[in-house]
Parts: structure tokens; C-alpha cells; sequence
């Protein structure tokens, strides 16, 4: 592992975790870990700048309010990787999930490509059941950092086989799976699947016991999870869900939606049992948003994250007997707030990918029109000059228009994108707990951390130990991981 | 007051300060209190990297290290003021002294003019001995925020004459000065006076029994504060003091060595006394090197503020009646890291500002020849395209020449400002206590706060009461505030 502990001359922060300092609760028996993907500090200031605006307040008169997130604020984390100050989420995921540094592009394997136990292996080796609930596809970097192992985060069919059990050396280790990237657990025979070969993983998770959605009326079904029955996978999109500013509540449910059906089946599954389970829930699109440059499309991402943390805070508030931690895997987009006047956005109804879909997707006579009346609008924009409409028409087919449409808007809300790319800057790291335990996590948590010291917390707080899931992965040696070289990535995965 | 509790829909932050949690432990007699003026959570990152890159690792294979800051971060903060969702140091000086949102540029006034009290002149008043350590002119708008009451920032003759409690209703508030602006304090008569009028502060001061150092000589004669019997003031610069990468320590001292001297000198002047001290220490140029986009010049701050952070942090060890909070005024520049490899900044000798003056008093017959053999290598940069250099000698004489020196250095090491101006995003909270005392910070105050709530912590902290001194401030009416309009203004003061 590369990020040791190197300096001199200033003081060493105590890289290995430093155990608890109070007496402990020994009721905590389940554990929610929340990633905001690609979510950095501008990303909150301007949701609840614009939340602030939108219930009366003016940018020249502003007023100082808290979202969900903001309330539960302990501190903040480092995300480099191991061959970058800029991480990706694979590298990032490896890190939270598994507590150990990785190249970019690598899911949950060490530097030497060997395949390295994450909190969700070692809480279900220990008993307690596991989740995965993210609006990306399932098999997308960070829900892949924890219950898959492959040299190259793109490996995504054979993620999907890792993350269902289908060729995991542990078996099904994840008991809950919901998102989108359908695709990937379909044989090539289906019109829709992204495998080349016949793996049919849903029947084969079928015949294992799973309860397998593939829409929302599956979803429904499970009425907010009190009948949904341990094993499910649901996948509501063969690609991505839909950003939750596009999102169509008769085709796909809102993460915050799969949250709840996902927390009251683990409880459900879990009342009459001492161990209890883990959790991660990925707000993952804030991240493509920002990729996107799409600040209204980030924005809503955001504020969905907000919501999750506001129904997990009352949750735990509900059921003492379980804790959060919540930090991004790195900040997307290099967002900043020059300007500032968040109001812009509030007009927009569409991301700025469907736009571009739309955009490109016309084959009228009067494109200038067309952007002008039904494009422009739907993006908030209504004030667009005659050589800003002309600029955009000539980028029709080029693969630029969305981002400059995002910049149109960017630059009316006084915010502002550096790169389509991650940063290297610090995120935030949130934390709950019910009662006096906050103090207890505040204690032990507040402060800023390297993301690779996160999940010793949680083995801690569970009393799990990732080294055992190390073991059990290598102990029928590791011919199961793809063979792929781990060479060296950047971090300009775009979604 | 503005910033007060609007939202609906999701939950409220609890505004008011929330009062202590564990049993307090009142041998706490001394408040330290620092702002990084301007500083970012990219500002950290970036320096910690440097660091990091300048003790071998490197940008593909980094190691993740601590800063001194990083091992006290307990937070964040948010920063508008009364009239604009980006503040100006006035206004955020005005919400972090005095607890009260104002708006741009006016000090220590509530939103309709009237004085309001600060944490320092509440020390004060209650028999608590003060200190403002800064490295800006001592004249600028953050000190002046703990110390004199003006409509507008820029008033700097006046808010010298409250500082030294010349024109204070409460007389002398401030034990120790230290920092730059000694021009303001010079009578017109002297040919370095600031000043339209023949008040001689310092003499009067002087008189009053002030100890008045105007150089180094008179900084040294302090022996480390051995030998500064309080009060005193010493002011190094007729402006602000030079940049800590630009200082000749012939001529100025640095940040941590007044700090150093300040903090011995009230510990000596309250050993035999139950009432402790409330310092103020600013890292003050963060900022100015923001708004000058120059890179290399706020890392050299940001390096020196954490210099301050590790000095203050033992002391406190050492000192366990003594605690300590830290957060920035806001954000500055809009600084990203969307490259990023900080390691171009390590040959830097002097920042932008120095060399535009350098360049500008350039009058030989080939400026390009000065800018590639002489200004280009004094900023580190030897790889200058002749386009670039072409460029910049035609920006000699527009006031353009510094930031585009600073853009292309920005460039190389893949960071990028977004603008000359502050930003909304939220700052880092730090805090240090000895011993357990620390987890009783943590349990109170990790979160995120509105910066006007941070006072109240110190006010409960040291047993002071704010409104006591704003009583006292207006017993007497309130003629003795400068009548200027509260005039709006902008956040864009450039220094």
C-alpha cells in the first residue's frame, strides 16, 4: 500500500485507526455506509443555497439555512489513489469499501492484483445480512467495490457474475441488489443484454432463491419491503437509472424509494437475530452530472442525496441499534460558486444528456428553432442571444453540445465547472447516530481521515474483520479473477 | 438579522447555539481563535500534496500524509452575509466576532448601523487580557471586526483610532497588536502617513502606556515575549506585511513567531490571575494571493497557517487551560485541483505581486529578455513557449501581468482559479482541546454551522457575555460611529 505515512518536519496524523474512546454500546448491530459519487463541498453550498431561494429568500439577501446533510457533518476525507492525487471511483470504492489503496480502474484487489476483502464480504461471512441499493448501473465502480474483484472496473458482466454469486469463491454475498444495469445479467439472446456470452444470471439467481425484479411494478410489489423476502436483486434500467430530474415515477423508482423497501426488509429479515447487516447506498449520478457539467442535473442529484440522508437520520433516530457513516469518493466537475446566484436553475426539467439526446435526435429544417423553442426552454434558458443559439446549432453532432449547454446555464447561475474530470480536493464525511452515541461517533469520527481508515470504523462498530473475507476469497487460491493486466488508468472514466 | 431559520420541507438546523453536552471542565481560562483569510478546502488539499510530492512521493504514485490542520478539522461553516450569498471579510468578520450578519463591508455594525459587541471587547470587559495577531494590515477588515466599529471596511484611519482606544467608547480593547498598516497610525505629517489629519496614534498610545515597536528591532527586544509587558502594539509594514514567500526575515517577522509572542506575553501578563486571554491570530494573505490567482503564493500562506496550526495545537497540549477554534472567513479564487501535480510550485521565489512590480519598473530595451532570464524563473517557470512570453510583455503596463503569471503557472501544476474574487463555498472548522477536553469539542461543535453561530461557543467557553459589550458600546449613544451609508457594496475588495 503506497499511502503510508511519509513526512517530516509537521506532525504525523495517527494513520491506523485509533479505537474508541468512550465506553461503547454494544447494541449496534447494523451499519449504512452513504456515497454521494463525485458530491464535493460547492455541491452541498449549492443545493442549500438554491433550497434557500426557493422558499423566499434572495441572492441579495440570502438566508443562511440546513439541509439534511448539513446537520450531520463530522468532518472530511482524502481520496487519493495509488497512481494518482486524482482517484476514480474503482480505486476510491476499493479504498472505503476494503481499507486498501488500489491504481484507478482496479475494483477491490491490491497493488499486486490480488483480491482483498470489503466490509460487506466480512459482515456477511460474519452473519449479518448486506445491501446494495444505487441509482448507476449495479455493476458500476462503487457498488463493485464491494462484492466483486477484477483488475478493470469495465469488466462489468463478469462484476455482475461476482456480485450475484454466480462466480464469487463466497458464494451470494450480497442479500439485497438494486439499481439499474440490467444489461449485464441478461444472455446475449435478449435484445437488451451487454454480454457476449449465454449467462443468464437472473434465472440462475432465480434458481438460487432470488427474488428477481426487473421493472417497477417488481419494485412495487414489495410494498416498501415488507414483502420482500431476502434474497432480491431489482435492476430498473439496463443502463443507468434515470438522473432523478428526468426520472419517470411510472417506470422508475427514486432511490430514496429502494432505500426504504431496502431498510424495512433488512430489518424485517434480521428481528430475530442478533446479527444485524451492512448497507451501502450510492447516490451515484451526482458524479455523472458533474462529468456532464450539468448543474441542474447535479443539483437534483444532490438534493435526492439530501433527502436519503434526512429518511436514514429518522430511521437510526427509530432504531438505535444502527449507525451511518456517509463520504463521497471524490469531488467531479470542479465546481465553484463565483458568481452567485443558484436561481437559474430552478427552471429546468430536463438533464442536459437528454437534451443532448433530444438535440441530436432532430432532423427538422430549423434547428435554430427547435433549440430556441423546446430546447432551450426546457433547460431553464429563455434569454439565449442570436450568436449563443448559432454556437450551439454548430455543435450539433459533435459530441459538445451538452457540455456547452450545461456552460450556458453555469454561467447564468454564477457557478462554475474547471473539468469534465474528478478533483483531487477533500469531500465531506457525515456521520449518525441515535441519542448520546453521537457524541460517541463524534468522539471517535470527527476529524479528517484518509479514505482507506473508514472501514476499520465500521469493523469496529460491528465487530466484523475484513482480513477473515480476505482469507475466505484466496483461500481456493485466486484463478477466479480475471486475468486482465491491472494497467496503469486515468481518472477520466466518464460515468 | 437575515440569516435566520427559513426551510421548509426538510428539517431545520437547530440556529441557536445548542449549549454544552458533557459536564464542562471550567478550568478553561484562554480562547485562541485563527482564520485562514481566504482559505479553501482545495487550498488544503493542494498544500498537503506539495508536501506530500516534496518528501518523495509523487503525483502517480502519491502518499496520502497529514498537515497540521488535517488532524484538527471537527467541520465546516457557511459563510453569506446579510446582502449577498458570497461574503466579504467585513461581513464574515462581523457574523465570527460578533455573532451578528451585516452586511458587505461594514464592521462590527448590525444590518440598520448600530455597534454590536464583539467576543474580544466581551473579554475584554470582563477583565480578560486581548490580543489580534495578524499578518494583513492590523487595520483590515478581520481584525477590525474584533476591534473597531465602522460603515464601511475601508475607513482604516477611524478603525485605527478605535483599535488603540483613541475614539473607543470602551477605551483600549486590545492588549496586543500585531501585524502590518502602521501607516494609519502616523500622523500626515510623516512622509509614510496614510492619514489626512495630525493624530499621531502611536505617541498617543505611547503615552497611555502602550509599548510601541514599529520594526523588527523592537520585535526582537520582546525576547519571544519574555520581555513584552502588555500593552503593546508593533506594526512591521506601512501596508500589509510581506507575503511569507516574498518575506525578508531581516525586516518582518513571520506569522508563527508573533504568534509565539503574543501567546507568551499573555500567559505571563494572566499567570497570577483567574481571568485567562481571548488572541485572534489571522493567516491573513491566504486570501490576497487568491485574488491574485497565485498558486504558489497562497501555498506558502496556507504552508505558514499550518505552521500556526501546530505551534497553537502544543501550546494547547501544554497549556490544558487553553482551547482553540479555526475556520476561514470564505473561500477565495474559486480554486480547483482538476490536473493535478502541485509539484511546479516548488521553484517559485517570489509571488506575482512582487514580480509585476518587478517587471512594471522594467524600462531596458528588452523586456522579453528580463521576463525569460530574470521574472519567468523567479515564478519557476523555465518552459516558457516564445507565444507565452510574447503574450505576457504585452500585458506590461495594463494590470494584467500578475494573474496571467499566475494562470500559467496555475497550468502547469493543474490547478485552476475560476475567479479574482471569493466564493459560497463552505470552510473547514478546526478545534484543538487537551486531553479529553477535545471530545467535549467534538461532541459541541463538530458540524456545520452559520458562522454567525461560532462566537457563542467561545462566549459559553470563557463565561463573557456579547451583549454585555454592545450595552456598553451604545450607553452613551452611538455618535462616535462615522456616519458614512451603509452603502451596498460587492465582495470583490482585493485585499
Amino acid at each position: 500500500m503506497r499511502c503510508n505515512y511519509l513526512f517530516s518536519g509537521l506532525a504525523l496524523s495517527a494513520f491506523a485507526y485509533a479505537g474508541p474512546v468512550c465506553p461503547r454500546d454494544d447494541a449496534i448491530k447494523n451499519f449504512i455506509y452513504i456515497v454521494p459519487d463525485g458530491y464535493g463541498p460547492a455541491s452541498q453550498t449549492m443545493a442549500r443555497d438554491f433550497t434557500s431561494l426557493m422558499n423566499g429568500a434572495k441572492a441579495d439577501a440570502p438566508v443562511s439555512i440546513s439541509l439534511p446533510a448539513d446537520e450531520l457533518v463530522i468532518g472530511n476525507v482524502r481520496t487519493c489513489s495509488s497512481d494518482s492525487l486524482i482517484t476514480d471511483s474503482a480505486a476510491s470504492a476499493t479504498a472505503f469499501a476494503c481499507g486498501v489503496k488500489t491504481n484507478n480502474g482496479v475494483i477491490a484487489l491490491d497493488e499486486d492484483g490480488k483480491p482483498v476483502g470489503s466490509i460487506l464480504e466480512a459482515a456477511k461471512l460474519d452473519g449479518l445480512k448486506t445491501g446494495l441499493v444505487v441509482t448507476s448501473r449495479i455493476t458500476h465502480a462503487t457498488p463493485a467495490g464491494y462484492s466483486a474483484h477484477v483488475p478493470d472496473r469495465d469488466l462489468e458482466n463478469t462484476i455482475a457474475e461476482h456480485q450475484i454469486g454466480y462466480s464469487h469463491p463466497m458464494g451470494s454475498v450480497v442479500d439485497i441488489l438494486m439499481g439499474g444495469g440490467r444489461c449485464h445479467f441478461l444472455p446475449q439472446s435478449d435484445e437488451n443484454s451487454c454480454r457476449n456470452d449465454d449467462i443468464d444470471l437472473l434465472s440462475w439467481a432465480n434458481d438460487q432463491g432470488f427474488n428477481t425484479l426487473t421493472d417497477l411494478d417488481g419494485f412495487k410489489a414489495l410494498n416498501n419491503g415488507s414483502d420482500a423476502k431476502l434474497p432480491y436483486i431489482g435492476l430498473f434500467n439496463d443502463d443507468h437509472m434515470q438522473y432523478e430530474l428526468d426520472r419517470e415515477p411510472s417506470k422508475e423508482p427514486a432511490l430514496h424509494e429502494m432505500v426504504t423497501t431496502a431498510l424495512n426488509s433488512l430489518k424485517e429479515a434480521t428481528s430475530s437475530s442478533q446479527k444485524g447487516y451492512f448497507l451501502m447506498i450510492e447516490a451515484s449520478r451526482i458524479d455523472h452530472a458533474g462529468h456532464a457539467n450539468d448543474a441542474a442535473g447535479h443539483l437534483h442529484e444532490v438534493l435526492e442525496y439530501n433527502k436519503v440522508m434526512d429518511l436514514v437520520r429518522s430511521w437510526i433516530n427509530n432504531h438505535p441499534d444502527t449507525i451511518m457513516l456517509s463520504a463521497a469518493d471524490h469531488e467531479c466537475g470542479g465546481l465553484t460558486l463565483n458568481g452567485f446566484n443558484p436561481l437559474p436553475l430552478k427552471d429546468v426539467s430536463s438533464t442536459t444528456t437528454v437534451l443532448e439526446k433530444k438535440f441530436e435526435a432532430y432532423d427538422g429544417d430549423s434547428p435554430a428553432d427547435y433549440l430556441k423553442n423546446t430546447i432551450l426552454p426546457a433547460y431553464g434558458i429563455t434569454n439565449a442571444t442570436e450568436d449563443e443559439i448559432e454556437d450551439l446549432v454548430e455543435l450539433k453532432g459533435t459530441g459538445k453540445f451538452g457540455m456547452s449547454l450545461g456552460h450556458m446555464l453555469a454561467e447564468r447561475a454564477g457557478v462554475h465547472w474547471s473539468t469534465g474530470d474528478h478533483t483531487a480536493v477533500d469531500v465531506t464525511l457525515f456521520g449518525h447516530a441515535a441519542g448520546k452515541r453521537v457524541l460517541e461517533l463524534k468522539g471517535e469520527m470527527a476529524g479528517n481521515w484518509d479514505n482507506t481508515q473508514l472501514p476499520g470504523y465500521i469493523e469496529k462498530t460491528l465487530g466484523v474483520d475484513i482480513k477473515d473475507a480476505t482469507k475466505e476469497l484466496r483461500k481456493n487460491g485466486v484463478d477466479w479473477v480475471p486475468k486482465t493486466t491491472m494497467a496503469k488508468r486515468d481518472h477520466t472514466h466518464k460515468d
